[in-house]
């Protein structure tokens, strides 16, 4: 580690820069982070480090620019593979089961809540909210059978936060945002207990509690965006 | 491997349950392969092993089910790690690079590429088409240097195939179909020359000889997905 320098250009409300910040954190991996003004004006040290995406997180490590939050994830986890806790576990089953259901929260879950509160057409934002709906119930029903009620563990990553936990965590307090702007609840005690009582402790864990974005601030954020960045489709 | 089952739900167009194929070819794990209908008639086991997304590549190994290429890919290359080579390289860096085109093909490339032949209106097919374009022009440019011309090397791999050409290589029969669907050249000599002779190098592996698809036949599918499947918006 001596020598070694860690930067991550980062943004507060992104739910992908918060995941590294918390990687990092849980590692115990100290950090330098740079704020990008990403609505205003990007740095010439974004726009380098990341040419193809041009949006954060990036890790810059020494002089490796590392993007995309999933791939960070990987990277910090093998990079520093001794240190701290794990984040993905051993088996290559297990391994395979948080990737699978960390690509469908990108891919899926992310996409229709942003639908459900950014489409400027009401038809289009109830489907978004009726995927969104049955994204969650798979991520329901996953907890209690692919990952087998986490067996007795209070994350997917076992007794300490791993990939998974991370990768989902990245978006609790947006998903609180989009249930504050909608009046659509996702995640209660009744029809999601799994993942409500998993959120709650995630929350409560001393290396995630400091990055959360405060959901005030959020909130506020969610309306702008819905205003400068409407979805004119759905699909 | 004694008494292990390997078993791959396929479809003989698709670029991404051809990956898992070539990939199970190269490490020398046998394997049973069952041909999926995925347009008439998707089979219970189908249905049942990745009721998720409901499509292949799902490979099925003893009793687990591992869906998603990229994710099957991993999952093979870390649990027969001693097998013949490895698909990913050792170092994090090397991996993360080919991690981040791999998702860059799959996000990006492919998204373009369907548009250009699938989308309903000229407008659009155009945006696609420039997208597509461009899309080219990066990945080309980054096989001079993210990846440094290969560094000498016939593959991303090395000496042999790895994680990043088999990505790619899913692709290079629809590539060459889309050229002849909507006569615009993608990879040729001039403007890609690192591209093109990558392709042509990759097209002669025996492992990949055997399972590429043949391109007539495709070519016959692909006028078949474009009138059964047109693309009403493209974003």
């Amino acid at each position: 580690m001596e020598g070694e320098q860690v930067k991550v250009l980062k943004y507060w409300a992104s739910p992908f820069s918060l995941r590294v910040q918390i990687a990092l954190d849980l590692k115990g991996i100290p950090y330098e982070y740079v704020e990008e003004d990403l609505l205003n004006n990007k740095s010439q040290l974004l726009l380098q480090s990341n040419p193809v995406h041009k949006t954060v997180p990036v890790l810059i490590h020494n002089s490796k620019n590392i993007c995309e939050s999933l791939i960070v994830l990987e990277y910090i986890d093998e990079t520093w593979e001794g240190r701290g806790v794990s984040l993905l576990l051993k088996s290559p089953h297990q391994r395979a089961l948080a990737r699978f259901w960390a690509a469908f929260i990108d891919d899926k879950l992310g996409h229709s809540i942003s639908g459900m509160y950014r489409c400027l057409e009401k038809e289009l934002r109830k489907k978004a909210t009726n995927e969104t709906m049955n994204n969650i119930a798979l991520l329901e029903e996953a907890f209690g059978t692919a990952f087998n009620g986490l067996k007795g563990n209070p994350f997917f990553g076992g007794e300490c936060i791993g990939y998974l936990d991370i990768v989902l965590g990245g978006l609790v307090v947006w998903i609180q945002v989009v249930e504050a702007i909608t009046g659509v609840t996702l995640i209660d005690p009744e029809t999601t207990p799994l993942l409500h009582a998993w959120l709650h402790r995630f929350c409560r864990v001393d290396s995630v509690k400091k990055s959360l974005p405060q959901f005030e601030k959020l909130l506020t954020y969610g309306y702008l965006v819905q205003k400068k960045f409407p979805m004119l489709t759905y699909e």
